[in-house]
């Protein structure tokens, strides 16, 4: 193929790319943040994805931007659309994952279903709105929050007094705490010119408020949560004009309802684990999405595959050790590595594997990565 | 990881290589030929594989030497293991893919079947050779052959009069031609400490002396000749002492024998449905053969894989529009291209298709290929 890709971010997310790339002969290229990042070896500029000098002279050379995050500003993407360049997902999309005000406000209006919810100014409303909905609820900084950051659970208002402070003048999003049987999530893909393709709905498991486990597709799902979660999705995906791979992390409550959690409009954690247990690994489905190429299939190729990620290690001289422990007992086990220096919590890579079972799946992805802890 | 494994030969092996590095955190260098070939994007030196001095200051950089083809001499490979480096495979093994006589005399001396053969140094010798087989034989240069180039089929000593001129002094090989019912390849991976796992043994189709098409596992295979692939290939592995990712070519005869028909000592062409069919692609196990990493399991993932190449084309303008018809018509092909210039004949990409049946696999492959022919 003679297209080009742009991926602004050179974190593990355009490392991922970086593979399917090679292999359908797409030109990847990446700006990256600083030197040694994961996605060093594609990276051809590095630079600050906030500077629109920067952006520019970066996408100036390539057929579509993309992303590794959500983080770049609306301003310095919609100077890009000016200029004529393909961008995707769009600023217009972007903007609902880069504030879960404006994300929470746009579901009410198209009618998919979300926990309660309220933007709240000052102590008092958001005291309000815990007495109206048992005392607790989660709260969150609308911009910048991810893997847990950003993200509180609170019992009174006092306890998000900091924030009001540090975000004066602007609105906090609080949340019903939602009494979730699991968490669920839903990957879609969207090609500009309209064609969908939803992935099997998958079962994940949050610790310290990092995704750590995922399950696909999502264990003992009955027929109308897959549907109806695909539905979501799709709906989603359309009604916000998202292009590329979309995930959307759900609630499945006590009482089989589904709620909207959050959504992501880059490849997902939830879908790492398509790189070993679907046809289409979401990295390629993100390529060819963005490139406004026909989407390949997102069926599975197995029974049930299971994503662990690596929190953490590997660190020390014993790495290598690490690696051949783990190959050496689980000889079905992927390791997927980001080339991150390790440090407590952070995520360095992931482990999938890929089974007739889903318990099978889960000893084995498990037990492979925990050599690396 | 922090290994890093130096690839000799910048051509399409070593590109798909540089997917499972990345994966596995392993860096990889390749010394490539010439600028802008299939693993560019891994290209770390350019240089002549023929010139010590290139291929000594390539090789004092990584952990492991190893290789996108067979054509390093013997005299080089043997300095750089004089000099301490990790060589996989090394020369010992190597000589056995390099010339074709030295290889039918090892398998003789080791007991493997294998056609009847003679090493001829003369037009007598060759005759006598084709009147005791029916008056057709197979010729080869024991040399620098490949695809079908130094092979030839013959009915008269005549038809190889030419060569006996430009290779005077040296000895051609001379096979029967095999009455045989279909061609299998069998892989093995082997670690330098000697664990050893075979692939499934495929069924391979030729066209024009070019791997055309790969069936795996082999269709309608008996588990006899299962089991003796299998051991063919392992025993082989072993007695020649091949470290990486090693193939033999086997002619299966119309009663029921296995017989060797050439050796490939590097990841194959009859190995590629392993990146979209088998748990660890022979791209990964390589890299975790030369390593000595424990080796990764072998198995399919699904009932059957179709590999077709892709011969010839994409060239034109249109090259996108082929990209977008193919995976428009068939979303479960996985399309590998290699970044080369088409030609008439020459590979530059394959098609893999994963599915319950190997009819309903070779459909959608051959008909996501055609769309490139």
């Amino acid at each position: 193929m003679t297209k080009r890709v742009g991926v602004i971010g050179g974190g593990q997310l355009a490392r991922m790319m970086i593979a399917p790339a090679s292999e359908l002969g797409i030109e990847i290229r990446v700006l990256a943040e600083q030197n040694g990042m994961s996605a060093k070896l594609a990276a051809t500029a590095t630079g600050d994805y906030r500077d629109l000098g920067t952006v520019r002279a970066f996408a100036a050379d390539v057929d579509v931007v993309t992303f590794d995050h959500e983080h770049v500003p609306q301003q310095v993407l919609r100077a890009l659309v000016d200029d004529g360049m393909a961008v995707h997902p769009g600023p217009d999309a972007l903007q609902y994952a880069q504030d879960k005000l404006v994300m929470r406000q746009k579901l009410a209006e198209i009618g998919v279903p979300q926990p309660d919810w309220a933007g709240v100014s000052a102590p008092d409303e958001l005291q309000a709105f815990l007495d109206d909905h048992g005392g607790r609820a989660v709260v969150k900084t609308p911009r910048g929050g991810y893997d847990g950051k950003g993200v509180r659970m609170i019992a009174s208002a006092e306890e998000a007094a900091d924030w009001f402070e540090s975000f004066a003048g602007e609105r906090i999003l609080v949340e019903e705490l939602v009494d979730f049987r699991r968490e669920l999530a839903q990957q879609v893909a969207r090609r500009p010119s309209g064609e969908m393709v939803p992935y099997p709905v998958v079962e994940t498991v949050q610790k310290h408020g990092v995704c750590a486990e995922v399950f696909a597709p999502a264990p003992r799902a009955s027929e109308r949560t897959v549907e109806l979660a695909a539905r979501i999705g799709v709906t989603i995906a359309e009604q916000l004009g998202v292009t590329g791979v979309f995930a959307v992390e759900l609630f499945e409550t006590t009482d089989e309802r589904l709620l909207v959690n959050e959504l992501a409009m880059r490849p997902h954690n939830s879908g790492h684990w398509t790189q070993d247990g679907a046809v289409t690994s979401q990295f390629e489905q993100h390529l060819r999405a963005v490139l406004d190429l026909p989407l390949g299939s997102a069926d599975p190729v197995a029974e049930a595959t299971c994503m662990i990620n690596i929190l953490g290690g590997p660190a020390g001289a014993e790495i290598d050790d690490r690696f051949a422990r783990a190959m050496r007992a689980q000889p079905s086990a992927k390791i997927h590595t980001y080339g991150k220096s390790p440090r407590p919590g952070r995520k360095v890579g992931h482990v999938n594997v890929a089974s007739d079972s889903i318990d099978d799946a889960a000893y084995a992805a498990r037990a492979a990565a925990a050599h690396f802890d």
